[in-house]
């Protein structure tokens, strides 16, 4: 196969250095003869946290080396933030709103020039303003964070204002290719008119293991011990997660909704909110005295042949995140364990959905959705 | 939102005016204000069949209007060729050799100029040709056509030597996202090892209508009254189409083999072939006298848990197509009607599979997934 020549190298600027940000940087290195073989060469300019930022000493020809790079996984992942990497070779370090307005100075200089991909790998409300800064000097976005994408809608509409410089895959269901996926089918002019997702790994575990008879409670303290929730599993249980991800489909679908337009079942009463009840208190009192309303709710889904799950709906003009009887023989109602599913209904997927289903979270497939965008906004660049 | 400004109207060629190419029209037509607010214009300079190309007068400013389109599908549809389209306005039309000649000329003179994609709509071998021919003038090929993917390796492989330019998801599961996704996991640095699906809607209706006890001569000729089958069922029950799509994914992975080295499991014997015998002594006597032998078959797998059905598998140094015993609680194994599954197993998805499934076959998924590369491609035109 004749080999492509050798492309311009990408400029890559990483926010965020926790699991999925790392990760990231792993996968880079590690597909480097691989990206090499495709023309294609990425380098990355800064590595940032909440509080520094790293840029190597010339942004316009230099990068931050392989091995910067794993020293700054390995002391992110002892705990320690970016500014302690005082003594780091020929890069420049700056702190707090110096770090934030070197980017956007970068973003200028870069922009237009060699180009440049702003990835978010935090899961901050932050980074918004960097973002929105940056949108119009020509750089390209790509976001693990769904923040930016759920705030106000005045900020998602100047986000996505260049609409082929922003990829945000894995923001919904990790690598999954659900916004691609959605992208082709509304590039083709194929109306959606329904969209039923499982894209809570956690709830999805926990509602299939209901259906065993087990009780709440002890399902979700099972999750919790297999590291499946939030350190408080309300962060799971409440729904907002969810909901960030139905807002984003909706969104895709050219609805101007807000986060507040989206109605969200809760899995626990406001009584048992984290600003009145501790984590502790939660698991031992709370959780179990929704066993018996949860195990009916199962019992009377059972008796119509149906199971329970925790699904996102987007039909109509109604956005919902929340429990729903769905039929046993289902792409959602046969899932098991954590994988996430999304059913999408149009005229060409009509009676029978278009379906994917596989793992939907995990900081590797998370990162490999991020990179596998960063390869895919190449194409502008040539 | 802001809009995008309007871009330079991209210049395609369709090759076929078949069912996928007239819907591929259909779909151009209809789709045009939703493209042109994404900022994105096609314009169709020529149309050709087996026999002819219908030309634009200038292929640098001007199009086929959207009238012309009409006529050209019209005229298509109620079995006249081209040439039939005499008198057709400000058009050129070119015959035969001279129609191919013309097709190279214009991409030498647009190629590297406006752009031009090479959209291939045939189910010819012929098209192989003038697509290898103009692959190095700077154009961008879509293709619905399996053939030019599946010819000699060495065709293969400078058709697809300008990786970026080229785009096929309609040939494998026809507007499902399967080479998107594939081409995703592979630009991640994921290891795929494992592949299988079950790629052809005959013969997943077949396998699944056997389950319930139902002879096989009687499912087929049922699939074939349906309109589920090829005139010739044959042309289904050989695997053939189903080893041709293998291949494309097999050399997606990289894998430099032919079509000869993939062991392709027949449904019927040689003795049966189109050459000795006619479809309608294959439908009375033929296909009756495999019953037996096919139902034993469903007895063996369903007495172990499993059932039968027509994939095609890659693993390991394997590329294979044909009956496999799977379990029945799998996304293949629970697979009922004419949808299409693909497995995906990778580093991201060990255990459980990626998982995509749906209408895998229709002109109209089939166009909607070609309009959706071709989508895809503007990036590079800007």
């Amino acid at each position: 196969m004749e080999m492509k020549k050798q492309s311009v190298p990408l400029p890559l600027l990483v926010m965020g250095c926790g699991g999925v940000g790392r990760q990231l940087l792993h996968h880079i290195v590690s597909c480097r003869s691989l990206h090499a073989k495709q023309g294609l060469q990425l380098r990355v300019v800064g590595v940032c946290d909440s509080q520094s930022l790293v840029l190597t000493a010339d942004v316009f020809t230099m990068e931050l080396s392989d091995t910067s790079l794993m020293e700054i996984c390995q002391k992110k992942s002892s705990g320690s933030p970016l500014t302690a990497l005082n003594d780091f070779g020929e890069c420049q370090i700056f702190r707090n709103s110096e770090a934030t307005r070197k980017i956007v100075e970068i973003a200028a200089l870069l922009g237009r020039s060699t180009g440049l991909v702003l990835i978010d790998c935090s899961a901050s409300s932050d980074t918004i303003r960097v973002l929105n800064g940056v949108v119009d000097l020509g750089c390209c976005i790509v976001l693990a964070n769904k923040k930016p994408l759920t705030s106000g809608i005045e900020d998602y509409e100047k986000l996505v204002s260049h609409l082929r410089h922003i990829r945000y895959e894995s923001t919904v269901g990790a690598g999954l290719p659900v916004i691609t996926s959605l992208n082709r089918i509304i590039a083709s002019g194929d109306p959606i008119h329904r969209i039923v997702g499982s894209l809570s790994g956690t709830l999805g575990y926990v509602m299939s293991e209901l259906e065993d008879g087990k009780p709440f409670s002890q399902v979700v303290r099972g999750a919790k011990g297999l590291g499946y929730t939030e350190p408080d599993p309300r962060d799971d249980l409440g729904g907002m997660d969810v909901a960030r991800k139905a807002l984003i489909l909706a969104r895709l679908l050219g609805w101007r909704i807000n986060l507040d337009s989206i109605k969200v079942d809760s899995l626990y009463p406001d009584a048992m909110a984290p600003d009145t009840m501790s984590v502790e208190d939660f698991l031992n009192n709370g959780l179990p005295s929704l066993d018996n309303g949860i195990e009916e709710r199962v019992k009377v889904a059972s008796s119509n042949g149906n199971v329970l799950r925790y699904v996102c709906m987007i039909e109509g003009s109604r956005c919902e995140v929340g429990l729903k009887e769905l039929p046993k023989d289902s792409p959602l109602g046969r899932l098991r364990g954590s994988d996430n599913v999304l059913e999408i209904y149009s005229r060409c997927y009509q009676e029978l959905p278009l379906v994917i289903q596989g793992a939907g979270a995990g900081n590797d497939t998370t990162a490999a959705g991020v990179l596998a965008d960063i390869v895919d906004l190449q194409d502008l660049f040539h």
